[in-house]
């Protein structure tokens, strides 16, 4: 699966802040002013959107002291989605998984949670955290007190997303299920292929995020409160579930391909038998005109009365035996 | 697997209570009948049908302090089997799978377990249930003192449905297995590509299945007691059965597949076999007629008196040399 | 893999005890005489043959307090191989394998173990325990202590049997190989199948046996004393061995039908290249002498002097030709 | 995977020292200069490339007492990657991975490493370290207080190396694809065979060295500081997602195979359509001719004026039958 | 894998005992004479070789104790590699692997080893401890203090030929996928089946040897030095990498069959497409040649001048056309 386009990747510095009573979000041109605010009362969301501008994150590191190495895994877009604890922080990536003109394209995320704030890396702005921030501002449900609230809400909101992938796979694969069991051409193969590395690209997004929320759902870590853990145990299961669907698909892909095979042998084998039958009928009929269309000046049956319409009884006989040798063999 | 059609979701509320002595089963109007009923010297059964009206289920939730993920997951009619722990109760979820016009459909119901009472919640009266109810009415064997007896009674029942499942499966495969040793013909691969399918939608839930009944009979959860720990595990071991089944039939389809395309294979060689014996035979006889049917003005044997003879005779012998160069390769 | 034939259940009740001084056997009328012998100086082991009368078993269950489901387990002929833990006994179930005409049908065979007895019970006497009870006659190695060793015994006979069965389908399996290598022809495919579904039944025997032996061997139940645990390690071990071969023979199984397959593709293909050469030798040959055969008034070539033999000669070019091209590709 | 070409095995000795302040590099004649030089000021890294004179490693194994297992290790160039705890130092077995002339080599690499200094065994100088060696001349950031930061900085390169190999793979990878789908020929086999043996090559690679690395990772050896568990999790993360990458691509070259099996299945049918449109539209008609070419004298249809036209217009009939009848099949 | 020929098996003792001043080796007439010397100053070995004299093992056994089931395993010729602990000794099955005449065929090794004496049980001498003999003769470096010394040597030389093995399976593998890739011809199929054979025969010996190599090596026995695991890890290293290489070595073959398959498919591709050549060529030209050459009275072309010419101008037409059809779709 490729990485989504990042032509664009000029950085946009989001802040969003928010209690039970108040919901406060702004654009900010520095990453000082999120830096500087240190009010607990809220929780304090700093969603980085581009990570053309290095400066902002080396700022926030050094500000927070964050391990060179997270600073390394944030700007590497290949890095498989994981989890890493540090002293009074997690470090989470995650994968969010986008179609677009029939593509599939995945687009990393990194987090860094602390007990009251939450800074968010993206590469690009897809949308995907549009609704979250629409929910929050609207109703206070997810207003909850802490950064681990807004951590599942932002997860749930990616792994979410998988369904509705899954979803459209799946229909992909009725719709060749419908095309290989009664009308199969070679379109099929490719498409197959396709949809195979559709989901094994799926799956190597799955496993690790299934092995990230694992941890976090496990392990209490001292930012995971004991009354989220309920929550993140909720998309461990849909993640879950979605590995056996990927799981079952890649399964019934599979034997669409052997299906698909053994329905091409079967052609095969109907080509053949129209060619033999045809082929086997007229070669002796042939033959015996070529005989008499001989020119030996001694041939008597040459000279007989009813030479031709023996020569037509012999044919219809030979068609009516042959033909019944083929029915008797299945072939016709 | 798809799900049971749910056209009609209007929600019936069937209240059973029960002890060793008495029993009792009543269709009630609103669920607080049964929240304000708190006489434990029954168990008290609610088995919600149809889940169209959401009130009752935020009644019910509002009342046991039942968490709001519970709710959604009930509603959730793709949710997997699973066991989550809650303070003073379980919540379960498991899979039916009903067989109806030669398709499987799977059917989900979720309990609720508290120490003196269950709730069960279905979409749909699929008539699962009628039989334990019966059971209920007329024996005491199965009016025991607690909860947990009755979800066994539950989970047992659903259970036992997969062995029908997979006999009608298995006496499918024992008729396919037949016709693709005997009579192989195009039908097959589609009967068992239909049934590989089947078998991977029931292991989906069978897993899931087991995964939750093991979960039941390991870690005893105070709700379980250690008497039904061995009915459960009783289950447990069915289900392990049935998945061992489930297995076994898959690899079976799998090699009837491998047969199918061999014998496949094996036509195709028999039907060029039977072309090239012909042609073979056909195709330098035709050629010499061809040669003596030519008008040269100058062709001697044509004036041969025992030429035409000859050319039969020349003919003969070089079906014989052919049969036997076909009998000595194997191939008549 | 199906079940022994079971059309005559008639229950008999076989009456063994013995210590290391004497040997009683006798066939009991009914289970009483047995439950009020409770003489603990003798192993005392009830071998009940044929579980139409099931009187008897609910006698054992009420003398003993056999738990109900155990009763439902013994009755139940496709319960799989397992071992359950009860206060002061063992429930074990096992599966003999029997080989009767070419087929291989499974004897379940179940014991209830208690510190100075051991019940059997078997669906129909197939003889299996014949040679333990001679031996135990005969001589006195056998006629230890306590009933662990007689289940030891008891056990090693039904594991033992297993090699047997192992070997004659590796027999079979080498036969096969000769046939597959040397000759295919089409009954392979169906040999192949056969015993591929041998060796998937043989395996839903081995691993639960396998888990049922290796509980024994390890878990230190009262009823099993230290010295008898080496005993059963040593069945384990032998299980172990019969599944890596069942494994074995199952690759080797599944190799032989890919070489089949091969082989298959290979001979149609011979197939194909005698037709092509055959026919590619003599098409155009055939439709020169149709061309000479044609009655066109003005074909000048007709009339030479050297016309025929030329033709001859040109046939033979060709030929010559031909032949040469099929060797450079190496079809000849 | 073949080992790198070893002719040159001259032994070379490169002794490396730095501290943040200081930075000596010098070729050295004999081990002795190192042995002797025990300044604890400095991480001292002994780089051996070539192992031709075994009596350097004898004299370093002397003078340190390393197991002379260690030795065997170091010099048997088949050893796969490992890490051994000794009591004060730990032996690891690294191998490195060379695209060279479209062909990948291993090198392996030898780790001796102890608090305050590091052995390196190499057979060749294929300037892996180079650019370490680099980075710690000019800068000071590598430049750090103990010999396991030096050993990161030479796994890390190590590990790093990789990831360049399998993008290398992977573009060979995206070029079969393309080819196996628009335009699959012969070649397309042997060339996916030799990515999958090199698939399987690294494999072999990315697994012990998995271990290896998790080893140091993990269990908290005396040599290895908790802050550099970080670094060395960090390499293992790499690994992990290569591995990932690897199985990756082996069921891509999978799929890609059976893709081109179903596309040379579909290529005959192809080409025997061609065959059986021709040939059973043309045989039946030369038959006619050949009955026409008769020499029967009496022939009623030679002498019929409108004989000749009516032979084309059956003929035509025939040829347009047959054409509907194969567009009806979808064969043309 | 069979095992080795075994017509010869008497019995012959040798008994070596040795420190690390002195080396005695002798054949010995009777067992008592080992069992007798009760010298704890040398390390005493029994070498077994050849059991058909049964009253040899039961002597050792009744001298030592051993547990009957022992000398069970030890005359078991298919006993699986194990490790058995019993109170004072070790017994340890190992399986040796020898190629004769192109043929693997294995050698079941037994020992029971002590603190002080190490016994061997083999049943014909096939020279695998020749060179361990000698090297105890010739130098003292292999003289230490213990039989677990002794152990490792004996177990390091029969792992040593599982390398010699490997190489040459990984030689004829070297050379079938020249062939494959070159020129595959038909007997490349028996050839790759026979060597998953010997692969999957050297595996069923791998496995268990590993399990027992891993438990000298883990579990610290009293018999087993500390410093001697060191040793036995190596082993077990050593075993793992050739597990790793049998791994490999299936997979190879594995995918050459596939290859070898397409590349049948592919011949016989070739074969169709210069089958269709020839005959969708030649086909409609005969026909035209057979219209021709009808004898209608009435056939105006017969008379024209130029008609001769313009067949010819026709046929030469048609062909051109022909190839350039089978061009652009590449058959040529």
């Amino acid at each position: 699966m490729e990485n989504i386009n990042l032509d664009d990747r000029s950085t946009k510095l989001i802040y969003t802040k928010y209690n039970k009573d108040e919901f406060i979000k702004e654009e900010i041109e520095t990453v000082e002013e999120f830096i500087e605010d240190e009010d607990e009362s809220y929780v304090r969301w700093l969603d980085v959107i581009g990570l053309s501008d290095e400066q902002v994150l080396r700022d926030i590191c050094d500000k927070f002291q964050i391990h060179p190495l997270v600073i390394e895994d944030i700007l590497n877009i290949d890095q498989a989605p994981k989890l890493e604890d540090y002293e009074n922080s997690l470090y989470v990536v995650a994968k969010n998984i986008i179609l677009e003109n029939e593509t599939l394209y995945q687009e990393q995320i990194s987090f860094m949670i602390y007990k009251d704030k939450l800074i968010s890396f993206r590469f690009k702005d897809t949308g995907i955290f549009d609704e979250i921030k629409g929910r929050l501002k609207d109703g206070t449900a997810l207003r909850k007190d802490q950064s681990d609230d807004l951590l599942y809400a932002l997860l749930d909101i990616i792994v979410d997303k998988y369904f509705i992938i899954m979803e459209d796979i799946g229909n992909k694969l009725d719709d060749l299920e419908d095309e290989t069991l009664e009308n199969p051409d070679k379109s099929i193969l490719e498409k197959v292929y396709l949809l195979k590395r559709e989901l094994i690209g799926v799956r190597n997004v799955l496993w690790p995020m299934r092995n990230t929320i694992n941890s976090i759902s496990k392990n209490e870590y001292d930012i995971i409160n004991g009354h989220t853990i309920y929550y993140f145990r909720d998309i461990y299961d849909h993640i879950i579930q979605i590995i056996y669907i990927n799981e079952t698909y890649r399964e019934i892909a599979s034997s669409m391909l052997e299906i698909y095979l053994s329905s091409i042998a079967n052609k095969t084998n109907d080509v053949m038998k129209v060619l033999t039958i045809y082929s086997t009928i007229f070669i002796p009929l042939t033959f015996i005109a070529g005989v008499y269309g001989m020119n030996f000046k001694y041939m008597p049956e040459l000279y007989w009365k009813y030479a031709y319409p023996s020569f037509w009884i012999l044919s219809i006989i030979i068609i009516i035996y042959m033909i019944r040798f083929f029915k008797k063999k299945g072939w016709m």
